[in-house]
């Protein structure tokens, strides 16, 4: 019995090893910008040019109203995201994050970590609400994701993406309370 | 009847001559602050901060992604307003504007002209749809106005306004093709 205890404490040990989500710093560029950068040049999930430069990936990422984080697992970028208010003054109540998980990292429960980590910053910041304000309908994993974390369609924007295989596809507004 | 023709025609003339839509220029700054600042102090219809201050105002309204146009008569202004992509890359076929129109002609159709003629300019500049992202559900009038004008509301952004009078009230997502 107790050996089985402190096998189980071990194995949540390595479990909570597993993810560290920190904020970023000027040393996370180069790994965001090779996690992005993929992403942004097959344009299926962001509405981001697919020629962006580094010099504007950054930026944008690293935009002043942005809150950036990291997920990484020994020293190794997983994902990254950014929490900000999706609008100024009377709208500033509602947060809005971008999610970004490394291919290398897919289908390991990292956007999922850092959703659950960006509501419970997003609650310790004040915010009240958080809204996606276009989530492609075609990215199904990610809106079974976002539905799963508790985010309700609240919008469709009709033929609002530009796919580059599927033509215009829609976009969604997700939101939830906080 | 030719009388009466005459008379018609001149009316149509002088309604003609009421308003000219052009870009703004710099020379434009003071008249158009001069019509915002009213409304980002009231904080009834715009999600910016109610402090404001010009420079930081102007700086929004003349974004460098922003193409803005005024709309005058007898070379007073009588209202603003900016045309913009609504995101990048393979969103950047939707529109955006942000009108406004001065509070001394409210009530004379200034907004009515201005979506009109930026629904033109939208699909003269390529644009295949336009977007407004939060529209202030107490806004009564706007609503009615964009409905009139071809918008559906494919949104509705629950508390994501916080009114100064009312609490938090719903914003809608309006959109139309062009």
């Amino acid at each position: 019995m107790q050996q089985r205890h402190r096998e189980l404490r071990g194995r949540a040990q390595a479990l909570l090893r597993l993810l560290v989500i920190r904020p970023a710093t000027a040393a996370d560029r180069d790994a965001i910008w090779t996690a992005l950068e993929p992403v942004v040049r097959a344009g299926e999930v962001y509405a981001l040019p697919r020629e962006l430069t580094r010099e504007a990936g950054l930026a944008y990422w690293f935009s002043p109203t942005h809150e950036v984080y990291v997920c990484e697992q020994d020293r190794q970028l997983l994902g990254t995201y950014y929490l900000r208010p999706n609008q100024q003054g009377a709208g500033s109540h509602v947060a809005n994050c971008g999610y970004l998980t490394s291919s290398a990292a897919e289908g390991r429960g990292i956007a999922r970590a850092m959703c659950t980590h960006s509501l419970a910053r997003a609650r310790e910041a004040g915010y009240r609400a958080m809204q996606f304000n276009f989530v492609v309908a075609t990215n199904a994993r990610a809106v079974a994701l976002w539905t799963a974390m508790g985010f309700a369609t609240v919008g469709r924007l009709p033929g609002a993406f530009a796919h580059p295989t599927r033509g215009d596809v829609d976009a969604l507004v997700m939101y939830r309370t906080l």
